[in-house]
């Protein structure tokens, strides 16, 4: 018996492997990537457990393929507001802003990007979605410094500092715990907070001209 | 058939234990947690791998053991030398070229602490040790602000975002590929260019006042 490969077959599997991601990026985003089991999410997606695995080959890559597609999603808004109008410092400024008030509004999504531990594939991506952040970041420095704004030298080892202090001041407040507090109405940082201190943070320690009047 | 727990067995079973953790700590300083396989860890050892497990349900429980050993000698390292003499400018700045320093000298350990993908139980304590660095930064941001040499509001956050970008600074020239770049003779920054930028990069983020002169 010849079995043949139609289009509307590749279709079919094209758009079942697109409502995949679609569902488990749902449950990512409500309960981070410990809620992304493959049993639940076959019943999300209706379909029998075994024929996830006929689109990814084990958990972790599933989970390394949600993790790409929202972190891209980030670095394309990162990099609209970072080449957006204004100085140098401004379009940094705003870059931060719009990054801790995305990562806000998504708490649990954000920490499961950024710090939820996870499988190592997860991990993997991790790591190259942070060279991602630097380059951009890395990209503004470049022009800050030709233009005289910023004062600083080595701008690869500078952006990914950059990229390392962004994620860790949104850990802690985007953390279970702080979540935690914040619903039971103990003190924690609020957005506002938050972001201006992460703004003053790095306008400084890029040596903007602003930074130190 | 009584079975009875000597002392001496208790002991024979701590000493074991030991030597797994040792053994197992080795070989993730010549190899990463990738070189951490249970099977070469017990011929190391001398054991079956059978044996292994009557010490530690799964290789992350082993893993995590490890990884909070080697980080603990870390974090007790920084503390003597932000706790030690001088300014608190000097202290941080003595405290960031020691670790930096620190994770040169022993890059393969310092990559597989910091990032290395790896199960989710070593990303657990990366987390708590996470915590415990900011912890220490932030006891000595106090202090600098106290006596007026730092210039700063938030100071969990600051410590957080010190904590984050001395991770991410060092990510970079540790990884595998900066590595390999050095061994086949490419251009790759030094200890010294790095550990400058970063003291530098950390010394105007908490506003202290030789780094505005």
């Amino acid at each position: 018996m010849a079995y043949r490969i139609t289009e509307a077959r590749i279709d079919r599997d094209q758009a079942q492997r697109q409502r995949i991601l679609a569902c488990a990026l749902e449950r990512v985003v409500a309960g981070g990537f410990a809620a992304l089991t493959m049993q639940a999410l076959a019943d999300d997606v209706g379909i029998a457990t075994g024929s996830l695995y006929r689109h990814f080959r084990s958990k972790g890559e599933l989970a390394a393929e949600v993790f790409a597609a929202a972190s891209q999603r980030e670095v394309d808004a990162l990099a609209a507001a970072l080449r957006g109008p204004g100085s140098a410092s401004e379009r940094l400024r705003s870059g931060l802003q719009q990054f801790a008030a995305r990562a806000w509004h998504s708490r649990r999504l954000a920490f499961a990007l950024i710090a939820e531990p996870v499988d190592p594939e997860v991990d993997e991506q991790r790591l190259l979605y942070r060279e991602a952040y630097a380059e951009l970041f890395g990209d503004l420095l470049d022009e800050g410094v030709r233009i005289g704004e910023f004062r600083l030298e080595q701008i690869g080892l500078v952006a990914a500092c950059l990229v390392g202090a962004i994620a860790e001041a949104l850990v802690g407040p985007l953390s279970p715990p702080a979540r935690a507090a914040r619903e039971a109405g103990r003190p924690s940082p609020s957005l506002a907070q938050v972001s201006a201190g992460l703004v003053t943070f790095c306008l400084r320690a890029v040596g903007a001209e602003e930074s130190t009047r």
